[in-house]
């Protein structure tokens, strides 16, 4: 057998930031999977409740690469208690011709998190007004900052708004962005303000009642929420669907079971059998998602198997570029 | 985040022969799922038709355990005409409190063969008959041996008779059996007289048409059907079913989608809504499978995620014990 190469977090961090590269990848792989040749099975999802843990297992093959991933994402949480990270996790990458593993990406969670990012990005770029520039950000974990970040590839950001259950996460995070990123950075109290400030919201929490109301939008605003990726979770409500011009997910079968989707479909607001543009139809340009600039557009992504595959493919060959990485045998 | 231990090929072999301790972890593995509390979500399962190739994930929680697995299998059918194994692939084991990954077992799939040939070993001590003795086995591979070899931990097997449609193979085997496992070993041209001399009846083959007919079968006799493990596969007429007083699956909802159980619905043999007393309950004494010395059973072995997590969590306890594998930091 081969030799497994084995890249540690350091390693892949240094591979592959958040960057214009990233988001091209990702934007690559959703074009890919509107193709309809991407084998995407549905997410593996192993709930453990005594722990208040969920591992979620996915992966892609997109004909043309040589290779796919598995990602294995745990989130625990309760681990910060323990002072441990919520999410963890790696992504394996085989041969697409023979099934041999190439690769282990000892990211703990890190691939994940550019690519979460990155598809809010990608999202933004094909819904959102050209000209938006004042953001508002519901939550302050690691995804409202990387959220941010990717959306100064794509957008000419100016100002952004946080709102979070924690005002005190909020404010901080608010000064590190300010101090770090150089962005003007507001913590608010009240997020209906916050909304009506904004050219984009972008919503990042755990929640599993809503945070954002449909009243609070106003023309021209482009909505992403990223949070929900499970049954329980719901972020927007579901009027904001019957009040948008165009709905997007990132994959209508997962948004339908994880996403906003699912509580608007729960709530009657959306037909269960209407069928959507998905994110990489949008980006193929076989559908349109924003029709004028007063339009309200949501993009709705709970993360595909699609996006590891090309993160992961990304980070392999930039990792082969720099030198990263040892070389392990699995035989020895 | 704590260090990730890294075992070989090499280290497991040494850690998990397959042994007395290698069947036990796994028959404890199937008692366990008869008690309702693990968490085993259906198989994740891509398919790659270009290269003749499958990768399945499969995991399972087993309440009591302090860790649980997660297996990538991948199934690469035209590796042999390049010099590779057909299978390969790697376990990982999780903390079930925190999510963290603890180890990677990179086996290249030996720890499958290992606890698959387990539970033909437990599916026979629970369905055959105690004083079987002659086996006849279908098929020529890795698992036609591993069946014989695991059988003998649990019945006093004196001779075993090999058929397989590259008879080369069988005769191969055959004499390697005899030299090296010191069991009465022949191969068979013909199929039905091999059967009729048999005890206990293995089929081992990634058959899509049957290779065992009902018609061969005697009273007394009990068959494990190991090799379907796809929606194509089928290895067993249909009628087998019939003619059996006890059909014993591994997992219903698994055999019903991809084993033996699949042809034998389809073909009306079995009404899809019949519910059958799973190998586990057999083994917790829930349900019984021989009710006398002339009864014909079948037992339906898919593979399980709970036999990942059994047969994993022992190789870790194990090589621990023995100081085997590297610590690896992943965050470094």
């Amino acid at each position: 057998m081969p030799k497994v190469k084995i890249l540690t977090q350091s390693d892949l961090r240094k591979a592959v930031p958040l960057d214009g590269d990233a988001v091209d990848c990702v934007e690559k792989a959703f074009a890919a999977l509107a193709g309809g040749k991407v084998v995407m099975p549905p997410i593996l999802s192993l709930a453990i409740r005594e722990a208040n843990g969920e591992v979620d297992v996915k992966t892609a093959y997109v004909p043309g690469l040589d290779s796919f991933a598995i990602k294995v994402s745990p989130g625990f949480f309760d681990n910060p208690k323990i002072g441990l990270p919520s999410t963890s996790g790696l992504m394996m990458v085989f041969s697409a011709k023979t099934g041999v593993l190439e690769a282990l990406l000892l990211d703990n969670g890190y691939l994940t998190d550019v690519r979460t990012a990155a598809a809010g990005a990608v999202a933004a770029k094909h819904c959102s007004r050209e000209d938006a520039a004042t953001v508002c950000i519901f939550g302050a974990g690691m995804q409202a900052r990387l959220q941010l970040q990717a959306l100064t590839l794509v957008r000419p950001v100016k100002k952004a708004l946080f709102w979070a259950r924690d005002m005190a996460k909020a404010e901080a995070l608010a000064e590190r962005i300010k101090t770090e990123d150089g962005i003007e950075a507001v913590a608010m109290t009240d997020p209906e303000a916050a909304v009506s400030e904004a050219d984009i919201v972008i919503t990042t929490t755990p929640a599993i009642e809503p945070v954002l109301k449909a009243d609070w939008l106003r023309p021209g605003q482009h909505v992403t929420a990223m949070g929900s990726d499970q049954h329980s979770k719901n972020e927007i409500e579901p009027e904001c669907l019957a009040r948008a011009d165009a709905y997007v997910p990132d994959r209508q079968s997962q948004t339908a079971e994880l996403g906003e989707l699912r509580s608007a479909i729960e709530a009657g607001v959306v037909s269960a059998d209407k069928r959507f543009a998905e994110l990489g139809e949008i980006i193929t340009g076989a559908a349109k998602a924003r029709l004028s600039p007063s339009a309200i557009t949501i993009a709705d992504l709970t993360g595909t198997g699609v996006q590891d595959t090309a993160i992961a493919t990304l980070a392999l060959k930039r990792a082969g570029q720099m030198g990263l990485g040892v070389a392990f045998d699995s035989e020895a």
